[in-house]
């Protein structure tokens, strides 16, 4: 009996073998694809089933991918030929909220949004908002450990996870963490699973600690700035004069002339760069007037609104970024993250790498805690290799400021070459002995994150 | 050669085999010792002295036992015969202090309130709390996962590590994790170690999240209540509020009783229990009234300072309970964790096992996160059975509320035994064969955490 047969045979209707479906699970939004088509795709709508789909896998040593909404941006969901694709959008349920605990139990396939709407009804919330809020899953974040652009003020997933229930690549159910808000009980094997991209589990289930709906308005800065490196100093201002943003994004001179010509408003003189700041909270008001006051001296040329419309038409700008970007041309989204400090430093390193390889790299940033996203914009569907190279040399410089591969995207197949040159070869080789402790057979997501390409 | 002679042939000094030292090392704040004496404390002043040691002692297969300031509830630094001591306390020089990426790079022995005093000078404020502050090690409170008063509000040792350097049982060393806010390179290992009580190696730096101090005042409340469940349900009312106090602390009728006493305060009227709460930053004052209307109307008697002083006094009752309890006998204080809402549940589980096994157990709460204190009260040296039975009782509730066996003192020696009960056979042997990625030989404080009694 084929994998397809035996699956078909124990989950029916669940196991999923249309061209379309199985298409769709050759990509995340990454920009790259598998080699080819995955052999089946199990749409699990409980854990019995996922547990099931994972005996057959044991059983027959056969590759699995675990995938939510397939909204990655490291290629970690993609599936290709002779795997199986464990998808858990159906398990989309909040199963509990506690406003009297803070904390919401739920499956992994419920979006982000989705949840937040939910919780919202009870004045509550989730804090991580990846960009891709709307359309991704919680799992997802979870696997990825997703980040976002409140994450200097409220925290990433790892800040906001209790507990995890996993499937084992054996089909053994583990309940991870607990429902408290302090727990020391033996290792934190919530967090290791969170940002494990698939490789040790499939995450069936999370324990989610909430905060309340901020209360308060919110206030909207922007301010321009001559050049990306005066925009870099003026939020390095902002973090040390003690007041805390919500949001503080960087838009450097290539990004905002992209997005000013995408949305036809007039091109901002050369070079100028901006900052856009949000506030929230009781003190919104009086933390948006003292940022103004640190911006101008600073040399930034402030904007401030106190009116919420108002401030969410200056924020559009920022949101309509990658919409500008995948105008220019094809984009490789990368992420790397750096101490704040070394971020003007970074800004001229991503100069260097455009002259140097000649190559055009709009690069926005979550100022507020380091995180750069550069866009590597090229022809055509595949990367080239001038972009390869550019990307090699950018993650040698991030390494050398002392930052880190990737901020809040995650490893999976794209950045797998330059693990083990960031973790040094012996805590490369202990995390995958901790992965076989997880996963004897290698059946969880080969040839990511751990996989030397 | 023996062990000791071989540590002495490398690291001449720095090996202590005085006896005052030996017999210190059997034993912590637990009020457990060791059987007897170790071979040996070594006084590590450097990365390179742990190295050395380790590689001695997985040369000579010598179990080895890490040590800070010794001030651990849970017996997990407690050495015996024929084992080596590895303190980490002259290791303790701030190394790094970074207003601009609100970051510190430490060594392991460096004490909490030291560290904070460093940090003060320039504004800057790293949040982990413990009651033993003036007295604990920063790398003691990474390896137990330490929390505190705060941790409602300002989150527990997880929160505030980006990165920490473990020496192996090999002699490797090992950088962990990163100085960037954001960071999702690969698994969690800074996490993994956190909490892990010197069972995975020997931390030997580390590097910290800190906060810049709180602006502005604090103000105090005291509410009296009727009865413990009355008080509960009083913490319950102020979370339910959505009001965030940097500290809520609740004090039943036995403890309250007890300080009264030690104090040489007037009884307070039988079945009395307290909650003390305190709020801090822009919006102190607001939210103190706040909370005093919520308390009211809950059945409380309110008493509220916005004086600094006089909010010390009120406080100064909290922080005479463990001078008040070591008044009352021998104690075995507990540190289990439940969610918030199991709370007056939680206090009628202590009723029923006070009644039951005829015990007198005072039993403070960090009631802003679930963490409850129970101190069993007994006469003499040694914890008699029926203690030990009633904290079975005591554990077998808190699971069964859906809480933990600890909040935030550890396993250690003392809670061994219950710990695969709460993680269950599968997760229980999973642990230890991660733990066995870290240390194959299990020279890593052998017998506690993972080892049965």
């Amino acid at each position: 009996m084929t994998v397809a047969a035996a699956l078909r045979d124990a989950l029916g209707d669940l196991v999923d073998v249309t061209g379309t479906t199985l298409e769709a699970a050759r990509s995340d939004r990454s920009g790259h694809s598998s080699p080819g088509q995955p052999l089946a795709v199990v749409h699990a709508e409980t854990v019995e089933h996922v547990q099931q789909t994972m005996r057959i896998a044991t059983r027959t040593r056969t590759p699995v991918v675990v995938r939510g909404a397939g909204t990655g941006l490291a290629g970690a969901a993609n599936a290709g030929p002779g795997e199986i694709v464990l998808s858990t959008i159906r398990m989309n349920r909040a199963l509990e909220i506690r406003p009297d605990d803070l904390i919401a139990v739920v499956e992994p396939g419920i979006l982000n949004a989705e949840l937040n709407a939910q919780l919202a009804e009870q004045g509550l919330w989730w804090p991580p908002d990846p960009a891709s809020r709307e359309i991704s899953t919680v799992g997802g974040n979870i696997a990825t450990g997703a980040g976002g652009l409140l994450c200097a003020k409220y925290g990433v997933v790892r800040d906001a996870v209790l507990g995890v229930d996993l499937v084992l690549a054996d089909g053994r159910l583990m309940h991870l963490g607990h429902r408290s808000v302090k727990g020391v009980t033996g290792l934190d094997l919530t967090s290791l699973v969170i940002g494990s991209e698939g490789t040790l589990g499939v995450v069936v289930g999370a324990t989610l600690k909430l905060r309340r709906v901020v209360e308060g308005e919110t206030c909207t800065l922007t301010a321009v700035f001559p050049s990306v490196r005066a925009a870099a100093a003026g939020s390095a201002a902002v973090t040390a004069s003690g007041i805390q943003p919500a949001i503080m994004e960087l838009i450097d001179a290539t990004s905002l002339a992209a997005v000013h010509s995408y949305l036809s408003l007039p091109a901002p003189p050369p070079s100028t760069s901006q900052l856009t700041i949000q506030t929230d909270g009781p003190s919104a008001r009086v933390d948006a007037d003292r940022i103004a006051d640190v911006l101008r001296a600073a040399g930034g040329g402030v904007t401030l609104t106190y009116d919420h419309d108002e401030g969410e038409r200056l924020l559009a700008i920022r949101r309509a970024m990658h919409g500008a970007f995948a105008h220019l041309g094809t984009t490789l989204i990368e992420d790397v993250s750096v101490p704040r400090s070394a971020l003007p430093e970074m800004y001229d390193e991503i100069a260097r790498i455009e002259q140097q390889y000649g190559l055009v790299i709009p690069a926005i940033a979550h100022a507020g805690d380091g995180n750069l996203h550069p866009n590597f914009i090229f022809e055509g569907e595949e990367v080239p290799d001038v972009v390869w190279a550019a990307a090699d040399d950018l993650f040698r410089s991030t390494i050398r400021l002392g930052g880190t591969l990737t901020g809040e995207h995650g490893i999976g197949m794209l950045k797998s070459r330059w693990l083990a040159e960031e973790l040094g070869e012996d805590q490369w080789e202990l995390q995958r002995q901790i992965k076989r402790v997880f996963d004897p057979l290698g059946i969880l997501n080969q040839g990511k994150v751990f996989d030397r390409a």
